[in-house]
């Protein structure tokens, strides 16, 4: 059993506000346990300039810490006058993620920018920020739509991802902090709703893993994911209705 | 009256959640209207190096807007790489108010950071961070004195803040973002529980103004401060029962 | 009686050398007892992509120290890599104070940058250096007036600036920098020629202040204002003429 | 057949030169085909302030590409003045990579840097380097054993790296440049001598893949490692006797 | 004849103003025609890091052009952030002419930090610096030894600076900004007042020089320097009784 | 005898590997001794802003030494956020140097950097880098003439850099680190294939030196120049046969 009394296989308790700002175009505040996202997504009608005049759009994300989300309190970057080199790997990551599921000519000449900002911190901000970030998307893909302004649906499936890892001998799914601090192998899955991998990202710094390890983490973040995705089409209800439907 | 129905002495809806966040030594979600504003107050056991060996704490605070808390984004100041004139002018402000009501020598050789991150504006945003840094300080140092840290009560009064200003001929209180884009005079206001001033700043570059005019606003924004201060006793409770009992 | 010997209602000595750079299209260095601010108007025939089209014109400004302008060296900003909170704040504040008397749509689509360099430091810096800019602007507005580039005159008033405070119980006018260090409130006040409010930035970080302390030292800056641009007018002379002539 | 002839399970030509650098600890030139890439190891006798006081060594690797490395000249990071995204994600990948068969207790409180430039890219650059800094890495220890500076030998295990990717429906081994471009799935894998996973990064943001096609890159993954760990027991030598003789 | 009437072998009009700045330790404003520089001298009781505790001193030079010192206005080197390599180039020099005549010994473990400020450019900014800023530098030096703060003294001969080219085929002493612009080469020339050569920096961008070109150039150099060092000496009189009376 | 056994008036051991690399327009590796430089041109059909529509070309440098080319470790200017003085001074002499050997007008509109990576230092880094620079130009040039590019031939004559300096009383050609370090005088000379001086950089921070301590100098700079761009035909062969054909 887990210090938090949760089973191996088990996610943390997860919660969905919509809208919890009133000018983004999607918004959503995600939880996962103690970690708290909130993601926006703002639709800008032009698109960066080395996509300028193709027909297509683009889709990207930035990501942030608040200096007392977590333990100790941490400098802004805003501060430090640039962004470490986790913030980068991350939103990088997300943004690639997400794009993976958009079809990017039907999106049209248009740049839909998610913002992940974690208000507190608890383990697996950037899994979390990427599930949370695919709603704060399908919102404002649906606004756009309702407006009519799209031709075709460009969300392609559902996307989501949650942190596995090996602890003590033992596979774990979805692992706060103090889980993933005492981890050996940490690996962080994103995939689409169709059960295909996006991103695998595995790392093993404390102590190289096995190939049987690694099929056992993908196992417990296959099923995760599935439930996550679930969680998703709920919240979204009639707004995710066309998600998927219009194959790239 | 008002686009949005108040009178022109009338302050917005007020909100206060406390401890919004599970690490920080105090926090406080603060809302006036729509301008809804996260403060963090986080203890260090050190002072900056200006301070070293004086036997005095010191109080500082930074600020910050998320992306989307506007109705257009903004860019992230940590990806220009530095602070906005705006930000610095804005977070200087918010400390030297608040050391106003602080004994530094009571405090003793600790450092108190209030971290201010708009989680949506709508106008009056340095205020209400002024007077939600407040609170969170507050309970910061009701902390200290629960764990039996401080000989003396280091905060000599309550403290509060409000934007005053004059639109259509007319002295307003708590201007919302689109009576603040559109007055011809703009004044921010910080007072002390005692009734004294600590910050005044009014800004005429649309239109010089008079005597007369700053008295008018100065009394609306004695009134509004007053109210706001009664709420924060209301929300403190007996967290701010020492405050004020130890003059400096 | 002060330390210098004045009045508390006495400004310093004032003087003003009229064009000491051969280049500028305004230039003036004024001196305030010890302060000396080297100001320069530069005429751009271009205005910042937010105004372009529009028909209007921009006023602006950038403040700096040498650093040996005071007692001790400071660090030049350009080496530190960046503008320091109190620098943005200033020429923000003498960028404002300015605009408050330009007609903008008069002035075309141009800019006046106002560069203002302290030689040598000894308190009121940033209020001098909005008095000795309005005289370097109100030379490069003669220039374009003289050379027939305006329809109508810009300058719909002139305008000032004076420190204001509060020591030993004492209201005091225009304080040098000992004075200012030990002074328990700090007020910095900007007034047009007609006896109008633009800017009004008072301080009680040692000690809050009454309404009463307030009301003394707005009355000496009042008059104090008043004798600066008595002197303004005198230095400028012809070249101030036409200020005022066409009330935006 | 590959468009340069390779079977699908091939490496590219691999050359190593020892000691290109005659002042660094350690050094290699290594040539994956037409990607090159020059390896120093530097010991410095200290730690990082993280690390001061513990007993415990430190390894750390930076990454850069030559401006002209690359078909189309690339801006130096030092002239835009800070790390891009990619060089950051990479360069922590190569120092994590490395300290998983580093016992840092054995070797000590010093801090190895190696530093990975990048004189020619042709695809496999993070990878190759990978697999060069862990040669380089090798050599700088051995010399701190033969000056008889270690109690216990501090390397665990060898380390190589190699890409993957599917093309075409085929899994494919160590893409070069053209093939990365144009790979659907692109999979960079860290593996010990002994077999074991240290880091699996894959990225479908083109399209999504599945659990086999992730199988048959992993076994091509293995099989390429393989021999380039033998590869580096060659070039290494005497100099590498020791390695993993002493596990953590 | 040249354009303002000088003999090719003429100096322009040379004026020093000794103490323009009541805190330097030192300070000069030093004109050569129409080029202006303020130069001041700050005495620092502690030296850089990399010469702690080594029983010497250290000499170094900043150097800024106001923004209008020219004919267009200059961007301030403070808010693009960094230092242009123009200005790198010539703080370098300055701090590295300066030194050939510091006994760093015999200044004992201080700093003296020389700041030249172009308050006019017209040609010779680099020059003029050196010229005063070694006036500047033996004011301070004579402020120290009169302290009795020197056991020897540390300036081991006077210094100056001046430019030199070759326009019209004709070799010219002391160019103006009109005359350098239009020279085919440009030298700067830094002497002691004993003759010898401290830096020689001939740059033929426009059009290659020859042997006796450069030799032409040289001799008017010699010529010139000769006149600065007995202007500097009447300049500073008993202040400069001891350099070079102590040859290092 | 030097260290290195060499004569006062010898070059070290020169050699030059053409074409290292594959992508760049022209590249070379070029070695004086133990001082090893990649040399690298690109060409952009394109020009800076300041010389758009013109008519004219551009030939511009770029300069760094990889992190462990020295004895201790350098950090990276990329890290550190910004070139050094040192960087910007070198660069901006290789970029002048190669330019006065260029004729503008015939190069078109074009822009030619000139990469100079130093692998590995031992004295003479900036001179070995224009001595390389300009094979590397002169490839990338001769290979725009073979494409038919060209109406004229830019390049008007050979150019070539070595230091020189005085050490033990003694005028030496070509200084490795190690007498670098120990020379009273340095001298960095660069000259045309025709004979005539384009840079002259003398310094005598150490210890100033006489006129003829620097006619010895130049007397034997002129020689190894001249030896120097006999090696740089010889490498060149055909490729350099129009150098000089087309006088500016």
């Amino acid at each position: 059993m887990r210090s938090d009394g949760r089973q191996p296989s088990e996610l943390r308790p997860f919660a969905v506000t919509l809208h919890p700002n009133k000018y983004a175009e999607g918004s959503v505040l995600i939880e996962m346990g103690d970690t708290k996202v909130l993601c926006t997504a703002t639709i800008d009608e032009k698109v960066p300039p080395f996509l300028k005049g193709q027909g297509k759009g683009w889709v990207t994300a930035e990501y942030s810490m608040l200096p007392r989300a977590t333990q100790t309190r941490n400098q802004r970057e805003s501060i430090k006058g640039k962004l470490g080199g986790r913030t980068m790997e991350i939103q990088r990551l997300i943004g690639r993620a997400l794009r993976s599921v958009v079809n990017l000519e039907a999106l049209g000449e248009r740049t839909i920018t998610l913002d992940c900002d974690v208000l507190q911190a608890d383990g697996g901000t950037r899994t979390t920020s990427i599930t949370g970030a695919f709603i704060a998307l399908a919102l404002a893909v649906h606004k756009l739509s309702v407006a009519g302004k799209l031709a075709r649906y460009p969300l392609t499936d559902y996307l989501a991802s949650v942190s596995v890892g090996v602890l003590g001998g033992q596979a774990l799914l979805d692992l706060n902090y103090e889980e993933d601090s005492k981890a050996k192998v940490d690996m962080n899955v994103v995939m689409t709703g169709g059960g295909a991998f996006v991103e695998v990202q595995g790392t093993g710094e404390e102590s190289p893993f096995s190939r049987d390890e690694m099929n056992r983490m993908l196992e417990l973040a296959e099923a995760g994911i599935g439930r996550l995705v679930a969680l998703q089409k709920e919240a979204l209800g009639e707004a995710g209705a066309r998600i998927g439907g219009n194959p790239a």
